[in-house]
């Protein structure tokens, strides 16, 4: 018995020796794959394979989908299209395709997709070591096998991982030839080739960064790896050169990795191009980051600026209303949302390197699919072990700029209603005019919208799926937006140089009482000589069925103005309390700075005091109560004049013009409310709650608006306009009744 | 032993005699209730409650919803106001809550909601003994509790229920004084008294006629029950008089409950103002049907005219789209679908007096709801026992017309195209001038739309929920519509009179081959000396991803005329093959007829050839491939010109223009193609399959179009103008080559 006993313990010393070595082989850097994929997380998910459902499913529609391309066989057409065509399409779903093959090779250890990775690999570098420019030449950097580096970057990003993964099945011989021929030199050109591109603060070089970053740590290069993480050694740019959008290529000298990450996040983690650019960016960043993190844990990438890349998750969730579509603030195509691939990137590396946070499991569950990597199964396994919660998103205000002293972004949630407000800084070659702007919505639905960009990405017959013209003689405008346009010209002129250089500065935030959250900022220089300070607040009050705006913009200035203040509601107009006559037939309102797109559906003259208006949209319905001068135009527009290839969509507005103005206040309330069914062709809750809106002080220091509900009874919000701490106390008095509290606002 | 046996025999004689006993008792038509709900149902329902879940449900909600409304308390205020108001509103509700209650005392057997049903019954008895007609004067038979007769009518509809529940649970004291203070007058004001409502062939009338009946059959009134049937006796009504809807009042001197059967329905159940007013109208027919059935069997009410009540349900809910949404033919509402009350009455009443069509079981399914009686008790029966099948919308004709003679409705289905198209009579006051016009659906989207009409059903705030003048200057008028207007005028001048003594006929109607079907209809006389014949068919086909319309319209004309033919798309321009020019100042098309209602964005010459057009909706592309020559107009339009009060959608057009032409032929194809997604950004088959459309042969007797594909495949599709019949041989050449078919068509 005794030796039989013993004769087990050597066996099993002997056991687990064999493993420790196998884990210290697999935990060698030299061992592949080591980039997302790692030996030794290979080894857990072939182990668990068949018992977690999410991974097990994503894992099954990548191999269908890979073995449905294997036997379409190869294609590397000779590059020609922009986006849209053909050869662009083509090259794309090679990057994509070869990443998976890569992945599937590991995972099902199955030759067939190492083989098929290394044919397309060995036809791209027969290709390429002889290919020239992309023939288009509409960008500033071109690429060779699409018409920009960007797109270049992107396959590199990809196809880095692909051979990463059968790194190990190639010959020497074999990775010679390919990294000789095809991955040097494509890292090259999109860097040392192209420092337009590469060596700059900007989505596009962050791409460049982790293409040329991440096949610098597939071949061991540390050349690449440096010039990954902190630019091209020694190149100096011109600091006064522009890209085709109108941003600086490199004002501040600024390039690599890190300053990619240092400059564009503020410590809330916002990305100050926008959630959709950010969305974007979110892949290089996540997934170099994690190669980074694989392959150097010594860099600390996680935890580089205070973590800011696995925050920068965070905001970028919160960027997304209630389907999960992200604002469209700047430019931004609508329809984006968190089910993208980035964003299961993102949620999985959030979950796996953050503190595991079990409402991204809820997310990960509505994405319905995995990363085939580590962080992949460390959701999988989440999932099946029922951890997951929802993911609640809250009120929550993002600072803007590098040390998050640049503005940002506000957003006020209450029941369905979520109001984003935009006080954020100019956002890098994507940013719009639009400062202390907002948007509103309703449980994903657009009450008060953004415009978004002017653009249909990939859709050939648009553009090429490029910019369209409209993005920059629109979209960027100010009036193409909410918020207040002086003398028909866009804040900072429609300047980039002038928007980069100033931003408006938080006044403050405050979500603390759910009922009354209130977001305020203040901005100078917009146009020079006026002062803007704008206050909104969402207020759930017993009268009334649904959670409401007050809005208070207060416009400062030393001349007179004409002030346009336009609400971009959807869908039909079913009643005023002011006349208004329709245009027989419809002109431009203007001729410039967005202006020149839309037309004059109806004018009418305001009202003394209330002028309301009620509109109608997918069965529910909404109105505005704004306080108005009698000498107040009233003014329906819709988007599409000067419209010659009908980019624009047919939208309408509401704009409130107040002429002749040196100080003046904007004061608006606005209110979902009802609904109708056309199958009971009953309507529910159809009219206003609200009686009557009154201004009972508008000071340099306070305003205060009554408002007075349909049920009778009245409250009071009073804001500061100076001081706005928490701590601060307030005593004032108003038509004789005086008024304490403690903080930056009043409502009772 | 014995004994013992003997004994339990004679006891099991008693028992069963009692029972016999009983059955008989609540057999006899003095019992009550015996309208809907009858003594033996009860009896069925109250032993299955608790086993029977839609059942159950259905019971459980309109309980919460009567409790709710008894703890609220009775309001009957005094009439005052139109639909959307208070008073309307109010007396609407009370009149479902008075037929639920009743429903409630009978199943539950609980005296609180007889007694809640008599109390109200008693203050409205109040109330209406001294109650002069609505204050409002709009209507041309003005109501006493409502500002029309047709809403009394509803409401007695509804309480002739409610009375029949409680009937027993009255005193003879309090029943005389219901009937002689309300019931009575009030049948009577609704019919004798207001004879331009109650006394013709419309669905006012039904209402009218279903209204007097119930309450009659309840009263076992056979005065009141023959006018329900016959008419007034002897009442001679002015055949030129008109109602407010311009419709003849009672042209040739029909009327009462069975002319309301004969005359609208057609043979196939097709109810000749549409599918809106049809689901309208079905609720009196089937609940005055079921009543019948129920009091009077002798009547056979539902064998009638060849059993088209049940046949009418059958076409209603083929007239829907995959949504279970009407296609809004003429005056219909968008948005009321088979989800609406009184298609619950439809499926359950077909469901039991049918033939227990299993496929009705998932439609009651999808409504999620059953009537409280005999035939809601059977559908609930037939879910429990697994009976439920899918309900199959095919392709269907549907004949217009009381012998089935007036044109009709074909609709032609493929995978999830849904092609409508219209060559019915002019479909009573609600009626359209659209001859040959269509509307094409996939899986529940409108593709290209038919208007439907200008109202907003109960908003009030919309000229107090009732028809707008918009209606009859824009979405009666022919250019409101996908068909042909010559010079600018509408089908039978838009009057009524020509109208409706004219209507297209039904050339033929082919949908044996799946692949290709086809529709096709002529019409003389909507404009004089102006022939029109119209080919659609659907065809599915190896080089298309999905069926694809073509479109043949055929015009022979003694004149020459300017001939529109637009097609009212959704959604963004994309690309056209075309040139055209958008207009710096939007003017409208016309002045009149409509055209007064269209705004021109762009106009541009066609080609010589193939003139193409494709648009962007819903993340879906679409392509319109129409022959056209060197000198047509190709106008985009937009509607919203001369729209004081914002009553139109501003929704978009293209419009054909053929000017000083006689004889012509509009051939078109419509494809719907491929996809977008927002969140990968990715165009999948985003251009049009069809390489060219060509006449081969346009004579009177033939007309052949070959269709090339992109990929280089040609069909021909060879249809006859003359012989039509489904035996009729045919033997052309056409450019050298012979085709020999038998049949309308050809195609290969």
């Amino acid at each position: 018995m005794i030796k039989i006993q013993i004769l087990l313990l050597v066996l099993l010393i002997i056991i687990s020796c064999n493993q420790k070595k196998e884990i210290t082989n697999i935990n060698d850097n030299n061992q592949h794959p080591k980039l997302i994929l790692t030996a030794r997380g290979v080894q857990d998910i072939r182990s668990k394979l068949g018992t977690i459902p999410i991974f097990d499913n994503s894992l099954q529609k990548v191999k269908e989908e890979v073995d449905a391309e294997i036997d379409l066989g190869i294609d590397i057409p000779i590059p020609k299209d922009y986006s849209g065509g053909y050869t662009h399409s083509r090259h794309k779903q090679n990057w994509f395709i070869l990443q998976k093959a890569g992945v599937l090779y590991q995972i099902l250890d199955d030759e067939k997709y190492a083989k098929y990775v290394k044919n397309m690999l060995m036809k791209y570098e027969e290709m390429y070591k002889t290919l020239p420019l992309h023939p288009k030449t509409r960008s500033y950097a071109r690429g060779k096998l699409f018409w920009q580096c960007l797109n270049d970057s992107n396959w590199l990003v990809y196809v880095s991982q692909a051979y990463d993964c059968i790194y190990n099945y190639l010959t020497e011989e074999e990775r010679n030839k390919l990294e000789t021929n095809l991955f040097r030199p494509f890292a090259d050109h999109i860097s040392i080739d192209s420092p337009q591109f590469y060596q700059r603060v900007h989505n596009h070089s962050t791409w460049g960064n982790a293409a040329v970053g991440m096949i610098g740590l597939v071949m061991d290069d540390e050349d690449l790896i440096k010039r990954a993480l902190y630019g091209i050694e020694g190149k100096e740019m011109d600091k006064t050169a522009k890209d085709d959008d109108g941003g600086f290529i490199n004002k501040d000298g600024k390039a690599g990795f890190l300053a990619n990450i240092e400059e564009p996040f503020s410590p809330d983690g916002y990305y100050n191009e926008g959630p959709y650019y950010q969305r974007y960016a979110m892949y290089p960043f996540l997934i170099f980051g994690e190669a980074l993190h694989n392959v150097k844990p010594e860099l600390k990438i996680f935890e580089y600026k205070d973590g800011v890349l696995l925050k920068s998750i965070n905001a970028l969730l919160n960027l997304s209303d209630a389907d999960g579509d992200f604002f469209p603030l700047n430019d931004g195509q609508k329809g984006m949302s968190y089910y993208t691939g980035s964003l299961v990137t993102a949620v999985d590396i959030s979950y796996k390197y953050g503190n595991a946070d079990s409402g991204l499991l809820s997310i990960a569950k509505k994405q319905n699919r995995v990363l085939l990597d580590d962080s992949g199964l460390a959701v999988a396994l989440g999932i099946k072990e029922g951890k997951t919660q929802p993911f609640q998103k809250k009120s929550i205000n993002l600072s803007d700029g590098p040390n998050g002293k640049q503005g940002g972004v506000g957003i006020l949630r209450n029941e369905d209603i979520e109001l984003v407000f935009k006080y954020a800084s100019q956002g890098s070659s994507h940013g719009h005019y639009d400062k202390l702007s907002f948007s509103l919505y309703e449980n994903g639905e657009e009450l008060i919208q953004d415009y978004g960009l002017a653009r249909f990405v990939n859709i050939e017959q648009k553009g090429g799926g490029n910019y369209l013209k409209e993005n920059k003689t629109w979209a960027k405008q100010t009036i193409a937006h909410n918020t207040v346009t002086q003398n028909e010209t866009s804040h900072y002129q429609g300047k980039y140089e002038i928007g980069s250089q100033n931003h408006p500065d938080l006044h403050y935030f405050s979500s603390e009482d759910e009922n009354v959250q209130v977001v305020s900022s203040k901005v100078a220089n917009t146009y020079k000589g006026t002062d803007l300070l704008r206050t909104m607040a969402l207020i759930k009050d017993k009268d009334f069925e649904k959670p409401f705006v007050l809005d208070i913009m207060r416009v400062e200035s030393n001349t007179f103005n004409q002030y346009d203040f336009p609400f971009y509601f959807f869908g039909q107009v079913l009643d005023t309390n002011f006349e208004y006559k329709t245009s027989e037939i419809l002109k431009p309102l203007g001729k410039k700075n967005g202006y020149q797109h839309l037309f004059i559906e109806a004018s009418g003259k305001a009202i003394a005091g209330n002028s309301k208006f009620s509109w109608f949209n997918n069965n529910k319905f909404y109105t505005l109560t704004s306080l108005t001068n009698k000498i107040d135009d009233l003014i329906f527009t819709r988007i599409g004049a000067n419209d010659p290839e009908f980019n624009l969509r047919r939208d309408p507005a509401l704009i409130l013009r107040r002429k002749d103005s040196k100080n003046t206040t904007f004061i608006s309330a606005l209110e979902s409310h009802g609904s109708y069914s056309p199958v009971t062709e009953s309507a529910f809750n159809s009219k206003s709650s609200i009686r009557e809106l009154k201004v009972e002080l508008d000071s340099q220091e306070y305003t205060a608006i009554s408002i007075t509900s349909i049920k009778g009874n009245t409250t009071l919000f009073i804001t500061s306009n100076k001081k706005a701490s928490k701590e601060a106390k307030h005593t004032i008095t108003i038509n004789g009744k005086h008024y304490s509290w403690t903080g930056a606002y009043y409502y009772k």
